[in-house]
């Protein structure tokens, strides 16, 4: 049975990680709140009706009778069994840990546009956001490049992947991460990135690998729009 | 060999979450930056000397030859190792999902005083503070609060544990999430957790476990204060 990914449509947000890991693995899945009353389904869920683990929010994801929410936990899940992980566990866990520090960056992207509240306009919190994007810009980003740097070139493996000698779920959100920052932020990504070369030529060669290369001007991968995390305001870049 | 957790001494901070877990386990370990000359090892580690694997940030958890960062990251590790989560993949997955739900309300708490940049002081950013702690008391706690009561509602064993029958790491995540929470906000937690009578109930019976009993009033436990993620700042409770 198909993979049922749920998340909002309209807007790439944290469903694309998943997407992303779905993709690469060739995996047949349904992007469920995308199609005709699929939002209907999705609310089904999220009300958790009958469902004694409800998710808190999306994405989550079905599979048969697993329902898993939360980005990182949905990829601790997929990459067992789509291979997108290593087979021994400290190896699985060490790629988790890289994903949780993936989440938390893209945690303070999205706050760059919403310092007070997700609720409120970003009109309503331009000036705060602009505070805010000064400091992740100047000392955030590049705190995260310069430890993605360090893990690429410890890997005992070779700088082509953060963990081992093969594709893992951290690469693509890594790819994800650095794709939409260069959106959000285009000023300051083609300085920090020349100074995160290991970071930058992995952002390339996940873009080209054939499944991915084929996804992103599909249909299937939504553009980036300012409803996402990811958001382009000029006054937040420089 | 005992556990070595390296996390910033004189703050509970997110070391914490990990602390109750190898309190609860009743685990032999090593709380190694509050030691003399715990730092230079945690810095050491921290700057990733020689390590292959080497964490973003504290906290961190060392285990023989195994080094994991990242809370819920150790917390995934501990609950297999000291019989703090379910014995089977589901439950565990299901587990972690909590705690990384867990981990987002934190993250919203520190937030609260720090919505511009960590690296500011509070009183650099005090009026954006008290506008992020409105909505976070008036939106964002009531969310959290509303799922946990369902999770711990729909439990087939029962509204005791959030998951299965017997105590993990995420009741003693919630319990230090909601004791935080009381310490940081008494005036907005008094009232909102008479509306989540279960989730009251459980950090009551939490804190009276022997072992976390014990805990509790010990040295080993650090006050709450005004350096850690939750903090009591009159004018941002209500």
């Amino acid at each position: 049975m198909a993979f049922e990914l749920y998340y909002w449509p309209g807007l790439q947000g944290r469903g694309e990680f998943v997407r992303l890991a779905l993709e690469e693995a060739g995996a047949d899945y349904v992007d469920v709140a995308r199609r005709h009353d699929g939002m209907v389904a999705m609310n089904r869920l999220l009300e958790g009706d009958g469902a004694n683990r409800p998710p808190y929010a999306p994405p989550f994801l079905k599979d048969d009778d697993v329902l898993v929410g939360q980005t990182a936990a949905i990829l601790l899940y997929l990459g067992r069994k789509l291979d997108l992980a290593p087979r021994d566990e400290q190896g699985q866990l060490w790629t988790h840990q890289i994903q949780l520090t993936i989440a938390d960056l893209v945690a303070e992207a999205h706050d760059c546009h919403h310092p007070i509240a997700s609720s409120l306009y970003y009109e309503d919190q331009k000036t705060e956001a602009k505070r805010r994007s000064a400091d992740f810009r100047d000392s955030r980003i590049p705190k995260y490049l310069a430890w993605f740097e360090t893990v690429l070139a410890r890997n005992p493996h070779g700088t082509e992947h953060l963990v081992g000698d093969a594709i893992t779920y951290a690469d693509l959100s890594l790819f994800q991460a650095v794709d939409g920052l260069n959106y959000a932020f285009p000023i300051a990504m083609a300085r920090l990135l020349s100074e995160a070369p290991a970071v930058a030529a992995l952002h390339t060669r996940v873009a080209r690998r054939p499944r991915i290369a084929a996804y992103l001007p599909s249909k299937r991968r939504q553009p980036y729009n300012e409803q996402g995390i990811f958001r382009h305001y000029p006054e937040l870049d420089a």
